[in-house]
């Protein structure tokens, strides 16, 4: 996350960013999840944008599927590049977190969803702004985070609820800020 | 890592990388190193460059006890500036990597003594060129990654014999590579 409204940060400073993350928010996982694991997933979760890019997460249905396609198509050639076993190892970090079932990869979901929030709100609203998104939209995002972590999904709610009062994001259409 | 001679990266490219490089060359620990614990070290070690900056590798004695001192001045405010708790676990990660004492510490640094290696020999002798380095120079910082992981020690010397092969490394004034 770059905390101004500058230049959008990269994948390497995103990852890095969400690994750290991960390790100073460790005490809001689920009992017993392995953090090194969270860190490894974080840390490749977007090497397939070398190939397939980047979508706005509030890109309709039609472009994320297919964004899904084009990322798995990436992941098939960039993983094969290392040798076999570092390969399986580092895809299978990959599959995991896409398949968000483990309490680690739902874990590592919740912070890639939390990040944008904070960078938003660092930003004056950012993104949120630029493409006229409103509560309600946010919101449908933080469910994904209280899957992963019912206590970072409480802070994102009361984060939603803030920008609103504060101007950086719009209130829902149809005006309630909590659906 | 920037594979080119184009602008240097900045400490989150450069965590961002040796963590992948850690997941990726967990092979090459000691056996029962925490690979976890090694990521999460190379994650935070720089830091400390918000404040202190950054020194050359091959900076002079007085130079590197100067920056020492600067980088501790910096770990004490960084890492202060998280709660308690989560100060205290990020700053032992950090003690843990500067004293250089655990399997996991030795191997973390030993990463950050090859990927400057790797990035020189990808931009056609990089640093090394501008600042005329030498082999012998070279091979000083090798012993610390022999240190951390004997089979990347003995890829880094290998390295270094074909950077002088290959006219991206200058030899060392009396001649010979291998000391």
């Amino acid at each position: 996350m770059l905390a101004g409204p500058g230049r959008r940060e990269n994948s390497a400073e995103h990852s890095w960013h969400l690994a750290v993350m991960a390790l100073a928010l460790a005490e809001h996982a689920p009992p017993g999840t392995d953090i090194g694991r969270v860190t490894a997933m974080l840390l490749v979760h977007d090497l397939v944008e070398i190939d397939a890019g980047d979508l706005f997460v509030y890109a309709d249905e039609a472009q994320h599927a297919r964004q899904e396609v084009a990322e798995r198509a990436a992941a098939d050639r960039i993983f094969a590049l290392l040798p076999p076993d570092q390969a399986a190892r580092l895809r299978g970090l990959w599959d995991e977190f896409e398949e968000r079932r483990t309490p680690e990869a739902r874990f590592a979901r919740a912070l890639d969803r939390l990040q944008p929030m904070l960078a938003n709100l660092s930003a004056g609203g950012g993104t949120w702004k630029e493409h006229g998104i409103t509560a309600d939209q946010v919101l449908t995002k933080v469910a994904l985070i209280e899957d992963g972590s019912p206590a970072l999904g409480k802070y994102a709610r009361d984060l939603v609820e803030r920008a609103v009062r504060d101007g950086l994001l719009a209130p829902a259409p149809g005006g309630a800020v909590t659906p």
